[in-house]
């Protein structure tokens, strides 16, 4: 086996798309975060042995424009993300630590507003925030308000998830409709000319999970939320690190209408839009019925879906397939065309 | 027993003063943030007990200006910030995240520079950096760099602490000499004609704190860096939970003169400047020669001291003596005379 490229990173300066979640985040983050911190994973949460126990610990910090939109707010995304990143990690959310990065002039109500928001979704989600920090920067120096959340889960011991465990045949399911969360963000700036009745998806997915894990664990290769970069993104990551091919039946993917409209008047592909309230999960094919019945009987997953399949060829590609017999390759996400999405 | 006062904030918009480590931001705390999230403490770490053992689990921004001063860079202060608030936990680093916000237009060296400083800083403080995440914001956002860093750690099993185990006749041990991270911070932006040969604190305390806990954890009963807001915010805050006075002599609280002169000439009290590298432990009076020997006898702990007693009236309070007999009252830091501190 050949080892994969290394990836060089040679921008002179900071862009936006550096913090999409595409290519130029790959960039940054293989080519030098990773290398420096002497930490080549790019997962979406460390994980702990202590003392017999596995414990997930993962953070994120939150820069949403606007603070609000249909469906949610920052203080929603920042537990909702944080948990979810746990929940495809296996985890069970124990706690969480959110600091605050305020900027001065940020009107006392609107801070309030997202203090109880972050305490309602927390709450929503089992879990509990149990400390923090809040630091003030000048006025027009912080958008409002940016906030970082940690968390630590209990790992279940049922659970192995691994990139390299991915194998060709394995199911690929998704819990639900794509695209919601990031096209929700980009109308609800205004700048466009265009209007629909769409919301965030923001939500825990450890219900679902949970009830992935009871059913399948032993067939439970690996999750992912397909936050920034989306659904192909994630799968182009998988792709690429478990050196094998994925084919998405382009039909089955569900996606609202308004989701699809949306992106076909923008140029912009579904299967690139940020969720925040979805997960991908690679299943071994004996146990991909039994988790999509699981999956679907927990209020919030009756639209999971089998999407497709991990094939042996091209090795680090994501292509579709139609009905038709059309085929396309979706590579990940290029540049950044929704910036500061979550 | 009496209930301590509600703090009710009334205001209707942040200021810088919100997040100086003062008055403003107990306010803040205590009578919006702790409310609403249904967490009433003030600790620099929670505590989580799991399967028989006890974590602590703490997270603090930065948002330091400029990014780059004598004796450190945000990405020492983001690594050894967490460090210590673990430590005055009485608990071992283990694992670090470290979540980035970057504006766009930093320059990548910058970057890789704080990149390095965070894992230089680490491996000295014996912790590893095992995540994190990173987004963009928009050119004139974010002041280049924001971290925000969260950290877990293993408590010693010898050591509780608590507020209320203080008791009258307790001692107050100091690290070393105080003031040095704050007023590097103010010399270094120029704003002042002021030049001063010092450099910032910025060091992790757990070797200090381990010598501390291996000799005198019996007698060892609270902990804090004080960091915003310096000793005498710190010590105001546990007079008040503690419901004791603290008398300080002020004539032993070690000050560098350069310190010293600048508090002078700005009107500053040292005991209100903030350190990045000191801890004040409360230590019962029969441990305290114990203590100091064990804390002198580790490299950067010789000029560790006692500086005053916890004594029974007027509660609330802290004041100090000096060796004329004079007494004056040191209340908490109020206003913020030296925004983003850390």
């Amino acid at each position: 086996m050949t080892k994969p490229p290394i990836i060089r990173f040679k921008d002179a300066q900071i862009e936006l798309a550096h913090g999409a979640g595409g290519k130029a985040s790959r960039r940054l983050v293989e080519g030098l975060i990773a290398p420096i911190l002497g930490n080549p994973t790019l997962e979406d949460a460390a994980l702990l042995s202590l003392s017999g126990t596995s414990l997930a610990f993962t953070a994120d910090s939150f820069v949403v424009k606007p603070l609000r939109f249909p469906g949610g707010s920052i203080g929603e995304l920042a537990v909702n993300g944080t948990v979810n990143d746990l929940a495809v990690s296996g985890a069970r959310p124990l706690a969480l630590l959110s600091t605050l990065i305020l900027e001065a002039g940020l009107s006392v109500q609107t801070l309030q507003g997202e203090l109880e928001a972050i305490q309602r979704t927390a709450q929503t989600a089992g879990v509990q925030v149990v400390g923090g920090d809040t630091k003030v920067v000048e006025h027009g120096k912080a958008d409002g308000l940016y906030i970082s959340t940690s968390g630590i889960g209990l790992v279940d011991s049922r659970v192995s998830l691994s990139a390299t465990s991915v194998r060709p045949g394995d199911r690929v399911l998704l819990s639900g409709p794509i695209g919601d969360h990031g096209i929700t963000i980009l109308l609800a700036r205004g700048e466009l000319d265009l209007e629909a009745d769409l919301k965030s998806d923001t939500r825990s997915v450890w219900p679902l999970v949970e009830a992935l894990i009871q059913s399948a664990a032993p067939g439970l290769r690996w999750m992912r939320d397909p936050t920034r970069g989306g659904v192909a993104t994630a799968l182009n990551e998988l792709a690429k690190e478990a050196r094998l091919a994925f084919k998405l039946y382009e039909d089955r993917v569900p996606i609202r209408d308004e989701v699809r409209g949306a992106c076909e008047i923008l140029g912009l592909d579904p299967l690139h839009i940020a969720n925040e309230g979805q997960f991908i999960a690679i299943v071994a094919p004996e146990y991909i019925e039994v988790a999509l019945e699981a999956v679907r009987a927990v209020p919030g997953g009756e639209e999971a879906t089998l999407i497709g399949e991990a094939v042996e060829n091209p090795a680090g590609v994501v292509y579709t397939v139609s009905g038709y017999g059309s085929s396309r390759v979706v590579d990940m996400l290029v540049g950044d065309p929704l910036p500061r999405i979550c």
